[in-house]
C-alpha cells in the first residue's frame, strides 16, 4: 500500500493534513523556533515568545511532545529542573521552520512596502 | 536605526509577526505550496487544495496579493482568464513552505508513531 496520499498536506481530513495544523500553528511555530536555539526552561521559553501565555505554552508543549518532536527532561533536583529540548526528529523540523522566520525577518519590510503599494492602487480604483 | 526588532517574530504585536500569521495561516502556507508546482487558475487551485471553500480560496489569494506574494493575471479573453501566479517574493517564500511540506510527508508516520507512544505511556500512568 502506497503512504503517500494520506500523508499529503493537499489532501483534506488525513493525517498529513493534521501535523501541518499541528507545526503551522503561530505557537508551535515560535516554539520550535526558540528551541532551535538551544533546550530551554518553561520560563524562558514563555519570556522569549512574546504574548504567549502560561497556559497556551503549556499546551503547545503537550501537543509537540506527543507528536514526537520536543522532549521533557526532569532533573532529580529539589524542586525539580524541568528542560525542553528538540528531538531528532524535531530538529529536523526546526530546520525548515528557523529558515522560514528567517525569511520572515529578512522579508517583512519587502511586504509592508508591498501591502502600501496595493491600499494605495485599491484606493484609486 | 535597526530595524530588526520591528521584523523579528518573537515580539508579540510587532510586523514580522503579522506576517508569520499571514504565511503559516493553514489555506495561505497549502496555496503558496500548490502555486509552487506553477501557475494556476481558481477553479485548479480549488480542486488541488483539498477543503478549500471558494470563498476562502478568494480571500487568501487577496492577503497573498496584498503582501506581494502572489500576482493575478487577466488575459482579455472572453469571459477575462484569471490565472493566479507566484512573484519572486513568493517563490522565495515558496522554497521554504515545499521544504516543509515535503517533510511533513516524509514525517507523518513517524509522527503518528510518536503519538501511539506517548498516548500508551499516559494510560498506562
Amino acid at each position: 500500500m502506497d503512504a503517500e496520499p494520506i500523508n499529503d498536506v493537499f489532501v483534506a481530513d488525513c493525517p498529513g493534513r493534521h501535523v501541518l495544523d499541528h507545526v503551522t500553528s503561530r505557537w508551535a511555530t515560535l516554539l520550535i523556533g526558540a528551541l532551535a536555539e538551544g533546550p530551554q526552561r518553561f520560563y524562558l521559553l514563555r519570556d522569549r515568545i512574546g504574548g504567549i501565555s502560561e497556559k497556551m505554552l503549556s499546551q503547545t508543549l503537550r501537543v509537540l511532545a506527543r507528536d514526537g518532536l520536543v522532549a521533557r527532561e526532569v532533573e532529580p533536583d529539589s524542586p525539580p529542573k524541568v528542560t525542553y529540548r528538540l528531538t531528532p526528529l524535531g530538529e529536523e523540523l526546526a530546520a525548515h521552520l528557523s529558515g522560514l522566520i528567517g525569511w520572515i525577518a529578512a522579508s517583512t519590510d519587502d511586504i509592508i512596502t508591498a501591502q502600501g503599494r496595493y491600499d494605495a492602487a485599491k484606493s484609486r480604483s
